[in-house]
């Protein structure tokens, strides 16, 4: 028997906030309930732990130039957490710790700064963490909160990244770099932990090779943040926030599945967030089975236009009309424009002619366009031609990234079906209907998945640090199994480094991990859409469950890549 | 403590929906956990019970004219469910009834059809259901399905109306009529269960007339269904899905709060399904607690022009610049231009000049334009002058329903702010994000409010037809107390009717239940919205739960309604 409909007069505006921070807000019932849930720590956390240094470390390519940016760092280990069966005793130090939130927000941020704070807590009593306000910023203006146990309270196992707010400066210059030691010493800081992407690892590696080659003991230990998902390698399986992204997705997908199969009518263009790598496309995909699926990586591979690119949602809107479905689901991954290399080309002449060239309504300009850009151009819907002609940046750049890219492939699928209606090919019913997932994703409430997670991260983070390591990434493995039994450690940040080129000097970058077509989950994916395309195999999460079935669920990406490299 | 991450590799791709209907189909772990979700019944369905008849009805307006519109049906007293002590034996008669879902989708639709076959299982066992397929269209050609339980198994507590689909027809002609008269006779059948809004709420009670007045057998009950809220009185105290969508609706909107709270450098207007009534914007507001919410019907009440409206989001940006918030929500119902009387006028004039009138370059047709309408098109931004000049519907009309009142506004306010800048008043940042919510609420998995009460008037209607009656709306009440003590009966849709002169001719209507002003949702939200606006009281709802905390929570709306009537 199901428990009754209580009217309890209280849903949602529920408490005030246990002080400070978050001050003026009233929290809903499942936000409270949240910020009890209890947190299962990985095993080895939970009872005495030595660290164990693996084999020296290499670079994910050029070793040698990584070698001359980071002579202080590279090479370095792996570290591993391990038990301590002799229970050694523990250097009561106390430290003083900084944090900063670099970049887009993801859910679970605020549990990092939790598994933080708690390692100090439990494991180096008296010690003093430092949250840096607005990002890197916070670092070089010395702008910080110190985090207490009152102040963290309130952001347990919450979304956002409003404890301490994030920032997307860099500190690259030396100036800059100058300003974050006087930060370092004014602070008297041990250490420092960035969460962030790709790009502030490696500025947080960079720091790190600052202190040290600057004798200084401030140790900067990385977490690896971002929804995209493309911050990963074999010893950091995932970055967070991916999971709870994708199932807000998932959700509202699934909802417009059912509702698309129930009116029968509209073919829902779904753009998802994710600029330079399609892991939240393909991920929402294998979570709901919707009828077309563009990955933005494929089509790059196999040097796709945008005429193919419609093409193949046209062919699949004809087949499913013959078989009597006028409706259906497309998932765009927001960075698809990026992956079309034409796309590319037009741009850097439209971008060219318009700084150079008076548009004339007579269309004599188009003259200097390439033949291939033309004839793209003339394909491209009107909306569309006059979005790139007159929406322009600060720099006069055509704003590729202003493009509604699921309203603009309607336009061009209505016009080709049209086509095809006059040829007598399609005699179906076509009405698209646009959206796009993006904002809603990024400040969810984390996932029991996310939430274990960052505290785990959170938490190795500070016994790295208490252990002297430094230029590491939080590393914690074993994903797919029981809390309990995941590994931790950290990995050396040179390890998963590349250089490119920028300006005539080598830069160090962690590359970005793009979805691999010969992975498993594009694999099972390119196994299952020609059956989803024309069969209705949807799947609808339904929304995250924090108690109860699937509320432990873990997202298929990281599943299927696990069980691939097992 | 929590339970582990369990990595059973079967998330969301869990079992195969057990046999027809949605056959296709594999379901999620919380739609499968879904289905076999025991559902709660009022005690007096769960008891012998008899039908208590009230005193004589009139009509909502124009009681004579509803009086000679239904000769038949007018004045019939609502009817009332109390539990029957004697425990008299009930008739064994075998039932034939029909279903069929009208208008657009609501959660819980699968659950009123649920409850029909539950309570013919129970009390009138050998009754058969059939379901008519794609709406009012399937009586008419008599398209249907018969409903036996292994048919609806897989729907139970499911989104969606896709067990038999939804139409938007009318049955409206002498020969409509006929076609029923038609398939109620090959049928044989003894009742029919209409479950729809307003519109298709009338025309139940036009069939359920029509069909007395032929002395046929077939009965009409409704069922009150829209997500937008508009279809309610003190007898029938809500619509269902409205809870599920405001609650979809509301996850999203609480997680956009945080990320903007989070960034510090967006306003985010959301626009929120709802074409006729405010409702879903009102609750969304009541729920979340935005800096700047619009209700429509306050909108006309006062008045109020394209440029208030600005001005009252630019003063509210501009006290919070000052505070230091560079950020914001704001909520805006989808019929918001409908609602102001200045671009009604506008649009009328514009339809007329543009069906007679060649629309010159150099803007001369202008002149054709009054004053006041000529000085609101020059406010409106260029982009939505193009549409409106553009964009026409097939009988050559201006297309409002395609206009994104939330881009409108956004370019809007930046003009505004634009000009106060000059002028020094405001020094702030803006940068305006853009969202529509609307068909992912549609067809969300039902919340346990609106199982429950889907199930009641599903049940409740069975109870009624079988008791002999005819022309009401199943009702069900008391709904703020638990589920046990929720009241039961039907209400005689004549009593909610008034007329409308059409053509010529009185038509019988229920009028939309509109936000009232001096209602207690609307004067709760107007008590609270200056301090919304300033101070960030921000309230994340999070994802709606099924088990565990506030998974039995109910609508502020119908908690608030219900209080004032108390």
């Amino acid at each position: 028997m199901s428990p009754s409909l209580v009217a309890n007069g209280d849903f949602a505006a529920v408490k005030t906030a246990p002080v400070s921070g978050r001050l003026a807000s009233v929290y809903s019932e499942v936000q409270t309930s949240r910020i009890d849930h209890a947190l299962p720590l990985p095993s080895v956390l939970r009872n005495p732990f030595k660290i164990v240094d693996g084999p020296a470390s290499s670079a994910a390519g050029n070793p040698d130039e990584i070698a001359k940016l980071f002579p202080n760092l590279f090479g370095q280990p792996s570290a591993l957490l391990v038990p301590d069966g002799a229970d050694s005793v523990r250097s009561d130090q106390k430290l003083k710790i900084g944090v900063v939130l670099s970049g887009g927000q993801a859910p679970g941020g605020h549990n990092v700064i939790s598994g933080i704070f708690d390692y100090l807590q439990d494991l180096a009593k008296g010690s003093i963490l430092y949250g840096f306000r607005g990002g890197p910023a916070g670092i070089m203006k010395c702008k910080y909160v110190e985090l207490t146990a009152d102040y963290i309270y309130p952001y347990r196992n919450q979304g956002g990244f409003d404890m301490i707010c994030s920032g997307r400066d860099k500190i690259e210059t030396p100036e800059q770099f100058k300003q974050a030691e006087e930060t370092a010493v004014k602070l008297d800081l041990d250490g420092l932990v960035v969460i962030g992407g790709d790009d502030s690892n490696t500025n947080a590696c960079l720091l790190a090779e600052n202190f040290r080659g600057k004798n200084m003991k401030t140790r900067v230990i990385g977490c690896p943040k971002t929804i995209d998902g493309d911050l990963k390698c074999k010893e950091v399986p995932a970055s967070f926030g991916f999971d709870t992204a994708c199932k807000i997705y998932a959700e509202m997908i699934g909802n417009v599945m059912i509702d698309a199969r129930s009116t029968g009518k509209y073919y829902h263009f779904v753009r998802l967030m994710g600029r330079a790598a399609s892991h939240i496309t393909l991920e929402c995909a294998l979570q709901t089975h919707p009828n077309i699926t563009i990955i933005g990586e494929e089509v790059a591979a196999k040097k796709l236009t945008l005429k193919n690119v419609t093409d193949y949602m046209v062919d699949v809107i004809c087949k499913r009309a013959e078989l009597g479905y006028n409706y259906g689901v497309i998932l765009i991954p927001e960075g698809l424009i990026d992956f079309i290399p034409e796309v590319q080309q037009l741009i850097a002449e439209l971008n060219e002619i318009l700084a150079h060239e008076i548009v004339d309504e007579e269309g004599l300009w188009k003259k200097k366009l390439t033949e291939q850009s033309l004839k793209l151009f003339d394909f491209l819907p009107q909306a569309i031609q006059e979005q790139l002609m007159l929406e322009r940046d600060p720099h006069g750049n055509v704003q590729v990234a202003k493009i509604e890219t699921e309203k603009m492939l309607i336009q061009m699928v209505e016009t080709e079906l049209e086509k095809r209606r006059q040829e007598g090919s399609y005699k179906g019913n076509f009405k698209g209907q646009s959206h796009f997932f993006g904002y809603e994703g990024r400040c969810g409430l984390p996932t029991n998945f996310d939430a274990s997670y960052c505290y785990a991260l959170g938490y190795a983070a500070g016994a790295l640090l208490h252990s002297g390591k430094t230029g590491l990434i939080s590393s914690v493995g074993n994903l797919a199994a029981p809390v309990e039994q995941w590994t931790v450690g950290g990995t050396a940040l040179t390890s998963l480094m590349d250089v490119e080129r920028r300006h005539g000097k080598f830069k160090p970058v962690i590359k970005k991990a793009m979805v691999e077509l010969d992975g498993a989950p594009f694999k099972k994916f390119s196994s299952l859409r020609e059956e989803w395309a024309i069969k209705n195999c949807y799947i609808s999460p339904g929304p995250i469950q924090f108690v109860g079935p699937a509320s432990n669920a873990v997202n298929h990406t990281l599943l299927l890549e696990l069980d691939a490299q097992a």
